[in-house]
């Protein structure tokens, strides 16, 4: 009998992750294909119907042994109506069908969620999560995205905005302009981005000749990683550019605990990277903050699936819809 | 035929409300008893069973029209079990099997969940909450108190301790010491003590002969509501004090929307009759933290049941448990 296959889907603004995935979560293929935003997105989804196709034919595994297509999306879904709003780096109009027209150009059950949730859901299957029915993730990444899962499902919130962890206010008075159009966002201190930002403001304000200055000097900028990079070798001025950061991390995740005590936090993204470095220094944060009963049953850890979060928590929507 | 009535029970640490209620969450009729705390508080649950059987007994309504008991209690609850945790206060072991003790005793079928859990499910059935599937309750008393609900179900989280609202941590360095045993809790600065401790705090570090200094050298204390009512006069020392309540309160409910994104925050409790005096400075403080897209959609209102919330929402219990 053919194997039952879920496509899990993760769209991106630059590239798309795909993956055939069986009913235990396992990873059969996973390849990933160029997004195209030329002609205001217009070919994005008839290519990934396509490849869909093409890697069915090449692996010669017909297309009815597949069950349905899982989509992570990089916006707020509306989920009765699979539409995306506001992915309007993907060239897409504000509001966009998505799911109908998956569904049109795969001929296949489609079932779309934002890109933050299905890596949630992807760490709770088959990752850190380890089945808990009550987690939060949280993506470090060039920006601080998050999926928020309570008694099994997805918090999706009146309109989709649930999970938005990045735009929680850790500054309330005078802290850095986000994307978003506030002020002192989590975002602005934690990402990729909030790392180097604090750390230029350190250089500006210093008048000794750091490390940190003298890396701007040669390169005309600092990157997170060169941040992380000095902080090994106990570089103070970069270590008190972390804990800077750890503190707004560790706040923020420990009123996340304290509203929701969660099983575990979990942190991923390319920031995530530095490991113990930085997750020692938020968890310190993060057991003073939280409340005793709280700072005992959550805890924090890191991402385990990496990149095939996202794909493989889109094939478990597929999964889940069908009760399988 | 006999209507099928629910009992709703909210145990207090003074009195416990009773109620019987329809299948549509109407009040047949309620009444109050003395909880007593004597002997370890061996007497609470058989005082409420026989409460329960006596007013039955008067309302002339058979037992078999009672589909079940329902109950909040102070302090988090295990569902599985129906063991309550550190009610101590009630005179209670740390772990206290409190649905076995009142299904003997009522010869009932119980469920058990928190207090502040059974009120947010009452705002949700029959109050402000209008039934809506995400919805966090508020409540401003002595303490401050929270229910989350998500997809139409109460967050319990790992062990119980979601919704845990007033320990939010709003001052993170050099807040006043909370009962919980952290520092900076919501709870510090915006219940009803945490506003005479920040009115306090006001007057002490004040050269000027304020109205505030003037109630407290009159009656040796300030209470909540003399706060109100000079803010009602326009006094800008006790404006000032609720500008800095309506501050945290307008953070704190912000970022638990831009976590959650609820339809609405439903804020009940004695220092919620304040009104709009307090309310429209919560609401500018959350508009200012709320992420756009949240600000937008996510609502802020005042409960509507009062006192009737818990004892409305601990019938619902039984309702949704037998599937009603």
């Amino acid at each position: 009998m053919t194997e039952k296959w879920l496509v899990g889907v993760d769209l991106g603004g630059t590239t798309t992750k795909l993956a055939f995935i069986n009913l235990y979560g396992e990873i059969i293929e996973k390849w990933e294909i160029t997004t195209d935003t030329s002609k205001e997105g217009k070919n994005i989804v008839t290519n990934i119907a396509k490849s869909i196709d093409e890697q069915l034919e090449f692996l010669g595994h017909p297309k009815g042994g597949v069950l349905g297509v899982g989509m992570g999306a990089p916006g707020p879904v509306n989920l009765e109506t699979g539409i995306i709003y506001g992915a309007v780096n993907l060239g897409w109009k504000e509001e966009y069908p998505l799911q109908n027209i998956m569904e049109a150009e795969t001929s296949l059950p489609v079932i779309i969620d934002n890109d933050a949730n299905c890596a949630a859901l992807g760490e709770m299957w088959k990752g850190a999560g380890n089945e808990a029915k009550d987690l939060v993730c949280v993506t470090l990444g060039t920006g601080v995205g998050g999926g928020i899962i309570t008694n099994g499902s997805i918090v999706h919130g009146k309109s989709g905005a649930a999970g938005e962890i990045g735009h929680i206010t850790s500054v309330p008075n005078g802290g850095f302009k986000c994307n978003c159009g506030k002020t002192g966002c989590l975002e602005t201190v934690a990402s990729a981005t909030g790392i180097v930002r604090i750390a230029a403001q350190a250089i500006q304000s210093s008048n000794r000749e750091t490390e940190l200055a003298a890396i701007f000097k040669r390169n005309n900028k600092v990157s997170a990683k060169d941040i992380f990079d000095l902080a090994r070798k106990h570089d103070q001025d970069a270590l008190r550019v972390i804990e800077e950061v750890a503190f707004h991390l560790g706040l923020a995740l420990a009123n996340l605990a304290n509203t929701l005590n969660p099983n575990s936090i979990i942190i991923g993204g390319g920031v995530s990277k530095a490991g113990n470095l930085l997750l020692d220094r938020v968890r310190m944060n993060f057991l003073k903050f939280a409340f005793p009963r709280v700072a005992k049953s959550t805890e924090l850890g890191l991402a385990t699936l990496g990149n095939d979060a996202g794909v493989i928590g889109a094939a478990w929507l597929v999964k889940n819809k069908l009760s399988l």
